[in-house]
């Protein structure tokens, strides 16, 4: 039916062919209107609301929050170490502004009246000294504590170590509290006010539903079965629905124990809805993971703490430090969310058009090609019948 | 023309038919060529810049936001509960370090000279006392303010109430001032700096457009009908056109009112854009929104607040504290967008195909299958036709 | 074969006519065991892992991520302006708790001693006087430093400038060090620990990866070139992988030098990767860019820096407050990333279909109308051979 096409040929077809996706059109009225009405309602849609009024012609759109959260609590701690002290939200909240990150200490090291001073370094392989000699004047060891003067110094009876350059006395932090010092933060609470806007669809709503009242926030706490809507979380409760144990926390000299060692948890909002024509049904879904790692393998430095320090003057003006080394948990409230808008005009015409028409059977059969194993002798033998007519 | 088939054999079709779309190849050099030029364009395009540039192959892209933020201004107070006061920014402003949301202080509750001592609870139905036997020692009552010592002391002349462990005295945040402390603060102004980048794309822009000199921003402020590209804006302005109206909140009593208790303001600024052929048009839409909930229903503690606390010492190592219960806006700087990068040449193509082309009609025909009401009957009398033949 | 029809009736078919894409079937066991393997094993892993497990059926997830940063090292200042002095981390990194941004002091104008009081302003034109009638009581200039009190004192013995009510002394930032402060900001070392989650398909990864143990941990420092994976990076190379040039800071009075102005720089860590039918391999890659702008043109006020203040009281309990300008680089911590998901199988399956078929060529046929040149003519002899059968 074709003659031989030269090797060229054959390439420039293969380069110059274009090919496009077909179409079948049914010139049908019943499955017309069907298709048309319903363009119609999704036009009258977008028009009127989605493009006049939000300017928005996407399917999906991303979330915009707000997080503000207020932790509520006061703990007591009376150690050797310290004097007994009583501790509310200021002295242990960081930061205090109440953003979507906030860490609440719960257990310490604290290293009262450091001055600029001169003291013998911590005893470590690296800084331990015979004499003067072994100690370099200007030199900081970056895993020691400050820079060199030159001299040895008794450290104790039994250690001699460079001296060194720094806030003076140095942090001891070998000697973390073996047990939480703020263990009763386990009971503290945090409300968590989020308030999230889908700013193409114009789509507001509030962690705070609209069926809550004042009363029932002022008593109630969050609880998966009973209370799932209460924006009030108890921390322990938190940390045990992270998959956390207190029991082996407090029990055994647990590395991996967030109130000793701290960590990172996440409150993990979820707001991804759809919208369908009628309404749409938006509510927050919580769930909390804990965010930094746990695994006994891998791990140097484990847990979370950091250091800041109080600046006080004494009488005489030389400035004073309180340094405190930090322990704690740091909950992170994670938003995320899509919003999304179904439209689902054209599977409905096609349903419609391939069940409840008359002429089913003839639109099916255009729509899908059926290649028939014996397709080709069939056509053949068609053609021919046709001739004998 | 098939012979009946059993319903097992129906359901083995059913269950291996495999469907596939179709593709229509149409060799014609003139649409092939413009096909071809116009993937050259997108090849060149590709290749050149984004792959080997920036290793992109994908058609959206979203932003990397870089933001600072720097308030200026100052305001005096003098109150019958405080000394005459001047604030500036280090004084007002938390956090310091100009993040992407920052705090200004609008009021304030002051408690200074706190110490760690005894003191009885702030009257309320549930710490008022007859005598010690109404008093647990060790207590903590979770809206209480501190840990009961077991005495019933004397508040005032005609009260008595549960003695506590606690940071004293204690603080009366119910006499909060009726006129916002810092009502200056309307007056204030901040510089917002925002750099983007578009990672895929190697699209960098900032909201100090080009043609913006150093001599306009150091006069300049935003308004959106004369400078709606100065990034200096008035935080009066920014709460204005969030919606919230001033008037009615110096007159009233407002539960809502921004600068009395507090709010969360959203500074949004929009890079969306589509990144053309040309030239990419990318400037930032500023826009202002409440984000935190105003609704006069189901709202427990409105507004916006947190506690800090500076800490002294005194004279003799005794630590002291001033509370400051901040109310006051804290904005937050958002910064959304998509790259877009408009592929368009198909749609070209088959423009040019469906519209210029000589045998328009017969690539019509072919991609659009037409199945017309008479198109069985017809088909049959042309196979007839070719019979006569 | 169609009697011409009217202008209105063309229209009604232009306007009710529907399209749908067109299928072809085929009905062959072999592709079709093909194509239905291909799916039970899509089936069962979307069934067994992510449906049950995951409640997830999108192809693209995005990250939740989780950041923790240590800064290491100290500094030693030795200046006309202060006393010597030592700096560790809770002196030069703020926010102290090590969160996704963190900033490094690098250089700073220190103004002690301020005490709520009035002394007369810095003088420029707008503060200058001759005598008190120049100056306004209560006046504040948007760009003074305090409320004036309506007095012209002398600034110095060649200036008169008027009294302000502020903090006083007031601060003179125009004597910005010439060399950075803490120039040995530079080789201080910054540990970045990451976690993340893509939360539909349950995926977690750390930038600490498998391989590495604690012993490389504690020695190793990110170098692209010989310790790509270690998550310890010196300040140093991060801000000369953004592009900064160390040279001509020092030596230039570079108005854009980071460690004497400021800046931002973004530690991008990218976690795109896709999860392949047997492995995810899932990497971090690190990149280094200055986020905020370093452009010679439109620059006002280059770098990046603000205020804060610490708080002291004296004996007689007068606050009193250290101002300090802290010049420095903000490090931003930017994690992105998409997760995708393959799902190859129709590929495949198309793939043995038209190569490895014994009936490869009718499937062909069929699967792509050929708009041969002389197709109809051919069509139309074909149907007259039909026709002489």
């Amino acid at each position: 039916m074709s003659k031989p096409a030269g090797f060229s040929q054959r390439c420039l077809h293969y380069a110059f062919d274009y090919q496009t996706p077909k179409t079948l059109v049914i010139p049908d009225i019943g499955v017309g209107c069907v298709f048309r009405f319903g363009q119609l309602l999704v036009l009258l849609y977008v028009v009127g609301y989605v493009c006049v009024v939000r300017k928005a012609y996407q399917e999906t759109d991303s979330v915009i929050s707000s997080v503000t959260t207020k932790v509520k609590g006061f703990a007591f701690t009376n150690t050797t170490d310290m004097d007994p002290r009583f501790w509310d939200v200021a002295d242990y909240v960081i930061p205090s502004q109440g953003d979507n990150s906030f860490f609440v200490i719960t257990n310490m090291v604290v290293t009262p009246n450091q001055t600029q001073s001169r003291c013998p370094e911590v005893p470590n392989p690296s800084t331990t000294c015979m004499d003067d000699c072994d100690c370099i004047e200007g030199h900081s060891d970056p895993r020691g504590n400050g820079i060199q003067t030159g001299l040895c110094e008794n450290y104790s009876t039994t250690a001699k170590t460079c001296e060194v350059l720094s806030w003076c006395p140095l942090e001891i932090d070998t000697k973390l509290p073996e047990h939480a010092l703020l263990a009763s933060a386990e009971n503290f609470t945090v409300l968590i006010k989020n308030s999230i806007t889908y700013p193409k669809f114009n789509v507001h709503r509030r962690n705070i539903l609209p069926h809550i009242n004042s009363s029932y926030l002022k008593r109630c706490e969050f609880n998966r079965a009973t209370d799932p809507d209460c924006p009030i979380f108890r921390l322990k409760n938190i940390v045990s629905e992270a998959g956390e144990d207190f029991k082996t926390c407090w029990i055994m000299d647990d590395l991996y124990c967030m109130f000793l060692k701290g960590g990172v948890l996440g409150i993990i909002i979820d707001w991804s809805c759809d919208l369908d024509w009628w309404a749409g049904k938006c509510y927050p879904k919580y769930s909390f993971r804990r965010l930094d790692s746990k695994h006994p393998v891998n791990n140097v430095a484990p847990g979370y703490n950091f250091r800041f320090a109080k600046y006080y003057k004494t009488q005489d003006g030389e400035e004073t430090r309180t340094l405190i080394k930090a322990y704690g948990i740091r909950f992170d409230v994670i938003v995320f969310g899509t919003l999304n808008v179904v439209l689902f005009i054209p599977v409905v015409t096609d349903w419609f058009m391939l069940t409840c028409m008359r002429k089913r059977d003839r639109y099916r059969k255009q729509k899908v090609t059926n290649l028939n194993e014996d397709a080709e002798t069939e056509s053949v033998s068609a053609g021919t019948s046709y001739g004998t007519h």
